[in-house]
């Protein structure tokens, strides 16, 4: 039989990415990235002076227009394979990325009159401009006694679709009335691709509030929120979602005419970027997490059962793996807080370094903290730094570092914020296991998994659980490419359903780190000291987060 | 009448200074200057491979002599003024640092058999070695009642000289019994200038627990304590003390022959380098505090009536002004922690400025600081990178930030460690102003005090108080300056009586920083948050700070 292919997309925090697979195998014929222009938006709104106010997190559309387009091009050209062959597309993206599009799906703020309004843009998941939205929607949720809180961990955070929207309506209600669509990044570019109007169910799920039973939550709450909100869903969500794992429809002409690929070519429902790591790497069973793990984290597993885990993100069925629930858990900064420090904290004498050797500065630093035992920084952190998604849902939490004397150094305190993601995911996986689910391995994808041998043994080590590290350097794009296949189908030369997809196609590397028992006892006393300072600080015990944070948002009059 | 000039020196952390002043009006003629070799001794023991443990501090006493002999005869030189002129000597220096001796006053780390032991060394003010020994004494004096509690702030720090000396009987006992006297820096200084074996008041009373009434404390308790301490005093230390207000001797040959100095000129008592401050700047009065901040910090004043207040390391009648009750408190880092955080967290974009404007790192990133207003830092500091000294008393505390955010940049760090020195500073004058004393007004001298205008003012908009600058650049050298021409008296050309000392020679500028009223709010709810932060992290609400030093501290085993 002849080749056939697959495309998988996957649009980043910072760039975009596309692999074509054989269908057959799932192995990558071509690869092709490229960054976003704009990258993220949190200083001044583009080609204006405007500033954008701390916490705000916004993107450009014509980057992930450009991107989308470019990759098809570039990919078709790279692979040299014949566009009949390929058989069909999947995209995932970042979630509770939201736009507001006009009729015709055109984000307001490719319109004169909106452009020069932050809240026309695209706002990141990771924008942050919306805390008291949620604060007030969890409020009367609560009161009120919503259903769908006990499927997001009690609460809806401020990252969400929800609160961005309600955020448009008091601070910039005639973008609000303008708004025809508050589309999810991932169901825009299926629009893109096949001029549908879509909404897919892993997000809508995850960050709607959607359920396949209750639908979404209803007008009655919203009109308690505020009047103006009552048909938020009927007019500006639009109510009809689909299921993931079907196919949203055929690329368009036009489309066709820009890429080369062939017109109507099979086009998966999108879906959210860390999801897809389920088919990717085979995982269809219960006892093995995946961690998603990069510039944020993201812990999944599955059940047989309906299990309600404290501080999940997510639980529903059929969200990952049809006919399992999925539960999903967040941590809102892992390479970010790395990024962070390089950028801010590092000294030159350790630039130069990576210099003479000629490798990266984060090989540097974690050749360093590669050397310092356990509990011999000295210090203990708390890994906030872009807040807390789970277990306590507020991004108004903020990082702490104690313990510095004079005698820490600048690798001392990388060690103690690398230790502090980990202690943070222990957290999770404290709160999985008391709810009697059992983890017996962990998969991990993301660029931290593959670049960064001594973060993931750090990681192994303080989970106590072996950790198994993806093959492909585009996991998260093969999960996509994977839903092509199924979205093609078995009479385009894909699947008719994902067991046989993944069992041909997904791929998982030999590769893994084993926990070191000798560190056991010196990392769980540090953890039980690290679990100390999160409820002091995350629980009520001492509100200077939240008080820091309202005051350096307070405007400032000299 | 003809003129008449008095030499001040005084021993620091990392250099030594002298100056030669008129003793008619304090006017300076001459300073020098020198730093010492070997510096701060706290990774390797000189000339050795010797290790040192965390927290150690030492230093070379040959980098005391050299400064000694050689700023003598600098000073006379640069000055060109006659020998015969030169009436008097005063010496001050760190306190609480502490010289193991021989019979003949030399340090016995010069001794072939004992160098290779870093307890023979001098143990510099800032050694954190005996916070245990410091523990068990305090724990004993608690349980006996000892008065001598009420005069150090409830608790002996594991900087002076009791817990030094345990810790030297303890893990290097035959270096103890080679020790014919734990001699204070001061006090051997002195012993160089004149041959004479003594121990000035002010010292002894602040760092080796003695009282004019009550002398040291008892044989009784150093044997509660130790069987092997019974006769500490007797045998290690020499029971005579003498007032730092008088005459110790006069110049020997010996060093009169090294200096070109006349043979015979006097030499006051020594000093702690703090204390000095009062005659140069004139303060014999209650209601104006001294602040001397440089790389620690150290704030004192003066009371008619006995007044205790919580959290004083150091309380006695005579110590700093004859006739007066002086208070003592002390910050164990102030410009250590800017020094620290330049060292280790600055980034070289910072470093190319300030070569680009070729000013120092310090007034680049006080600029910075400068245009971040109140509260806009998002960041909470606790300053206890050397531990704390005053009112929490205890070494094993360690620094604290809270409030980090990915937006967090290195300047709004750099500002958090300020304030949080100023409001550690705060913590002690509220201690002082809730024990009924008041304070006007703040005389502020030492390296901070002088060079950097931004720190001062944050300094006075968080207390709230005017802080006036010294004049001199080498106020605390004037200070011993005067010593000097007190200890010549009337008849040889300098002083009979402080007063009339310090109405001729003191010094005071006219440039003072006015607490801004528009912040006052802002650092009041701030600085309720830190008090907060320091109650539940140094009162036993939460231990972890002493975990990680234990952690740390402990052997590894890899």
């Amino acid at each position: 039989m002849d080749k056939r292919y697959s495309i998988g997309m996957d649009f980043g925090t910072l760039s975009a990415r596309a692999v074509l697979v054989d269908v057959d195998t799932g192995d990558e014929v071509a690869v092709s990235i490229v960054g976003y222009q704009d990258a993220v938006i949190d200083d001044m709104l583009p080609d204006t002076k405007i500033k954008l106010p701390a916490g705000y997190a916004l993107q450009n559309p014509k980057d992930y227009m450009e991107a989308l387009e470019s990759l098809l091009r570039d990919i078709l050209q790279k692979s040299n394979v014949d566009p009949d062959r390929i058989i069909g597309i999947g995209v995932d993206s970042t979630a509770s990325t939201i736009i507001p599009v006009d009729k015709n799906y055109m984000p307001l703020c490719m319109h004169d009159e909106f452009k020069n309004n932050p809240h026309s843009w695209p706002k990141l998941w990771k924008h942050h401009g919306a805390q008291k939205q949620a604060d007030t929607l969890n409020r009367i949720a609560e009161e009120t006694g919503q259903k769908f809180l006990r499927h997001c961990g009690g609460k809806v955070s401020a990252e969400w679709l929800y609160p961005k929207a309600m955020e448009i309506l008091e601070e910039a209600p005639m973008i609000y009335d303008a708004t025809y669509r508050f589309t999810e990044l991932s169901d825009w570019l299926v629009y893109l691709l096949t001029g549908k109007e879509v909404r897919n169910s892993t997000v809508a799920c995850l960050h709607a509030q959607w359920d396949p039973v209750r639908g979404f939550p209803s007008g009655e709450f919203f009109k308690a929120i505020d009047a103006r909100l009552e048909k938020i869903v009927e007019d500006k969500l639009g109510t009809h979602v689909q299921s993931s794992f079907t196919r949203a429809g055929g690329l368009t002409e036009e489309m066709a005419a820009k890429t080369k690929l062939r017109a109507g070519t099979a086009v998966c429902m999108g879906n959210s970027d860390s999801p897809v790591a389920f088919p990717a790497l085979g995982v269809l069973q219960e006892g093995t997490a995946l961690l998603v793990i990069g510039t944020s984290g993201v812990f999944m597993l599955l059940s047989k059962e309906e299990i309600m885990v404290p501080g999940a993100i997510g639980m529903a069925k059929d969200i990952f793996v049809p006919g399992y629930y999925g539960h999903i858990f967040g941590q809102s900064a892992v390479g970010d807080i790395f990024e962070w420090f390089m950028n801010n904290l590092v000294p030159y004498k350790y630039y130069i370094e990576a210099e003479e050797k000629g490798i990266s500065i984060f090989d540097v630093m974690n050749g360093k903290v590669e050397k310092i035992p356990p509990g011999k920084s000295g210090l203990l952190a708390l890994d906030w730094l872009n807040g807390n998604r789970c277990i306590l849902q507020n991004t108004d939490l903020s990082g702490l570092i104690v313990g510095i004397t004079l005698s820490t150094t600048t690798e001392h305190i990388y060690r103690a914020l690398i230790e502090s993601t980990a202690y943070g995911l222990k957290m999770i996986v404290k709160a999985i296991t008391d709810a009697g689910m059992t983890i017996n391995e962990i998969y991990a994808c993301g660029g931290l998994a593959r670049k960064s041998p001594t973060i993931m043994q750090i990681f192994a080590d303080i989970l106590g659980i072996r950790i198994r590290i993806a093959e492909s350097t585009q996991t998260v794009a093969l999960g996509s490419a994977i839903m092509g296949a199924l979205a093609a189908g078995k009479e385009n030369g894909g699947y008719d359903c994902l067991e046989d997809a993944v069992s041909h196609m997904s791929h998982l590397s030999n590769k893994y780190y084993e926990p070191d028992s000798n560190k056991r006892e010196i990392y769980d006393s540090c953890f039980k000291e690290y679990e100390k300072l999160h409820d002091y600080f995350g629980k009520g015990g001492n509100n200077v987060m939240h008080l820091l944070q309202k005051m350096n948002k307070e405007p400032h009059f000299d």
